[in-house]
């Protein structure tokens, strides 16, 4: 442990399960099955005044039975008795708590005497507490999977942050079918005590978090979140999505977390400032952070390869409406790939193969583009199932187009040594070992070529800032 | 027959394949294999002058051999031959083609003599072709699939023209994925004879096409689109994707389909007059024309039923937004809800039921939403496999899960009857037997909630149309 008080919270050594239940369709019986399923290896102490055994384990009337000292106590009883149960936690020495209990400040207009009193009675005590109205928190160094619900995060690089337990849940899962690997997780609720700056402080410390994920939908201490902001962006990139930015949003985002949100002014000044990635759709959270597994883009110039010339157009588009340059390849690539591809291909930026069916042509393009002195390249097709198909359709036997495609994936992985690579498959939830093969070497696949460029494009927003720190000499 | 010419391409009573091919890598293969395996059973006339018999078809050496009418031709030969297969074509009286050969006017600045020498001499010869450098074509009616690619697109009533074979294709696919169904599709390639507006015209006139989609890189005739679209519009949607909007965009269209982009201000303003709906993102064709199986709503104001908080403020936020109003529901329904919710439910619209385990909870705020004199609803979360697993964990048992969800989708599909219904699940690719319940009865499942507020404001979009369409007289 480094000392930090939140190490308690995501790498304890004891866990109580306050509400623990036998009654399978409580959350108080979810949460701890999924913990000892996670397999969590330290203690784990369900509390409940009128069980003797759980799930196999010993039951405590109140954490104040528990003989040993208590790291995290995950807090699932009825609101009415969470202010006891807090007490009883602070008596009882314990140093952390998710309180996952319903009914607090988005019952009411915002905080509520409840809410006030149990953050009141934490900190007089010296114990720091997560929620209340939460989901939970998962942490891959530690096992601990405290999740109501039973979504199982792939261990990764990412620490992330959410204000809704849905949104957390949902964007896990999302996750996870993208092979986007998660560090820390919390659904952070209504904030009564720890709120997001402090995660994002914490997480900073973390060298085995790589970047950090948001969702909020409002911010409890402005001016800590900015600093603390400020101070991270420039070692590890922050996303962002921030929801409640219009007044149907506040409200709504009021009774759901009792949080107020600010205008999307505010918070895209505030944004533009610290250099946080601000994602606009819920789904480019996970696009995002795939793409910061990426290493970052030198300039604005990048080289489209395309087995589809549509796509090609589209990504075109894009790239120039977000100022991404495309400039076409230097003429001793444009002979060289004359020598291989039909006469009609498209002998500019994007290099669109006119999807030849010579995987040789592939291999040399991917090679033109290691030569090529090419800020990054975008790969739109190619990647996943649809041309393996194609290939096996010609009459090739599944093995062997497999191993030419798997080799293909090895030189696009050696290309991404030097230059950020995206790509894009042809074909939706495209899960083939290709695809996968690429993930697991930190190169995100997409299921639409907008999404590729929208990542690519983050990349460089996040080069730049890192640049104007530098130009105006801040130091990290 | 209507006697409609484009009935010859797609309602055929016999196909010839020209360049039909014995070598399985060879286009000229998979395309007739697509034709036998679709099911098509009008008279298939392989043409090649080396073989005698291909995939236990009768070939014949040119068209002029075949003795009996040709209403369909589709070329596949090299570039070099087509000139003289289009004139074969015309002495023999076939009446359509679709030209796949690729190497026209993409391989050179626009038109290239070779693609307007086979438009004069059909032209002349009174044939009218799709293409050249195109994908083919689907007609379900025909159970024709004249497509290069092995793609099954499912029936239905969408009829989509794709300037991209690539985009086509992947479209057609996702298609497939979300249970959206065709009628008809071209690849319509480099346009050299029919184009996207004559395609538009002639969807127009098909009861069996309720709606039409288009993936666009330019126009040929302007003002022959413009009058068609405004045409057409009055009786049943357009969505289109139009790319070449910028530069480099038109730049790689030209080299792609051998079109001259318009400019993003002139077809925005097209758009606007014509009444067509734009999709901006490709993946929004599929999910716009979903969209279009609803009944279109009365107004501007819609419920949003969650069963996530987030996603709740997530869909209030982008309403606002998109100008899209969210009342609160009548105090009575209030009331009667507050009987079956916990107390801390929202109270208002998002309606967030604050994941209630209890399914009777569930029935009742349909059976609410059903009362509630509202322009229409989007629900999310709920209809899809998450709350099924965690019912199963929470102790009941499989069948029994299913079956009570089932009943709410039941439920869920009354409730359109009466006014549009628009839903999200919660899992991304979920495709378990609710979500094809719903799909199956033209209710839109979305994985994104973003993707079903932003359909849901184009069936507003359109509706506004039809509307200012009766306020200035026009007459349909």
């Amino acid at each position: 442990m480094t000392g930090h008080k939140l190490d308690y919270m995501f790498d304890p050594d004891s866990v109580a399960v306050i509400g623990a239940s036998k009654s399978p369709e409580k959350w108080g019986a979810s949460i701890l099955k999924h913990i000892i399923e996670g397999g969590y290896e330290g203690d784990i102490y369900p509390i409940n005044p009128h069980e003797e055994k759980i799930q196999g384990l010993e039951v405590y009337q109140s954490v104040l039975d528990v003989p040993n000292d208590i790291d995290l106590a995950v807090i699932v009883t009825p609101k009415e008795v969470v202010p006891t149960v807090i007490e009883e936690c602070v008596d009882e020495g314990v140093e952390t708590a998710v309180v996952i209990s319903s009914g607090f400040g988005e019952a009411s207009d915002g905080r509520s005497e409840a809410e006030e009193r149990i953050a009141e009675i934490a900190r007089e005590g010296g114990l720091r507490f997560a929620g209340p109205n939460c989901m939970g928190i998962f942490s891959a160094r530690a096992d601990l999977r405290a999740l109501m619900i039973d979504v199982i995060p792939k261990e990764g690089n990412v620490s992330f942050i959410s204000q809704s337990g849905n949104l957390g849940i949902q964007t896990l899962d999302r996750g996870y079918m993208n092979n986007l690997g998660f560090d820390m997780f919390v659904s952070s609720g209504n904030e009564a005590d720890l709120g997001c700056e402090d995660y994002i402080d914490y997480f900073r410390e973390k060298s085995s978090t790589e970047s950090i994920l948001a969702y909020i939908e409002g911010v409890k201490d402005g001016d800590k979140f900015f600093k603390v902001s400020k101070k991270t962006t420039p070692v590890k990139p922050i996303i962002i999505y921030n929801s409640g930015e219009t007044e149907a949003g506040r409200k709504a985002a009021q009774s759901h977390t009792g949080k107020m949100g600010g205008s999307k002014k505010i918070f895209d000044g505030v944004f533009k400032q610290t250099g946080i990635i601000k994602a606009e759709l819920t789904d480019e959270m996970v696009e995002y952070a795939m793409a910061f597994n990426q290493p970052l883009p030198r300039d604005n110039e990048v080289a489209i390869y395309t087995r589809g010339g549509g796509w090609g157009v589209v990504v075109a588009d894009l790239c120039n409406k977000y100022g991404i340059k495309t400039p076409d390849p230097p003429e001793r690539i444009l002979k060289k790939l004359d020598e291989i591809l039909p006469f009609y291909w498209s002998r500019g930026n994007p290099i669109d193969d006119v999807a030849t069916t010579d995987p040789s042509a592939q291999f040399e393009i991917i090679e033109q583009l290691k030569e090529w002195d090419i800020g990054g390249v975008i790969i739109l097709g190619g990647v996943g199932r649809f041309w393996i198909d194609r290939a096996i359709e010609s009459g090739y036997s599944e093995d062997l187009v497999m191993e030419t495609h798997m080799e293909l994936m090895d030189e696009i992985i050696e290309l991404s040594e030097d230059k950020p690579v995206v790509t894009v498959a042809f074909k939706a939830f495209d899960e083939t070992d290709t695809v996968k093969k690429l993930r697991n070497n930190k190169i995100p696949v997409y299921y639409s070529p907008e999404s590729g460029v929208k990542a690519y494009r983050k990349l460089i927003e996040y080069k730049n800032f890192l640049d104007s720190l530098e130009k105006y000499g801040h130091s990290k």
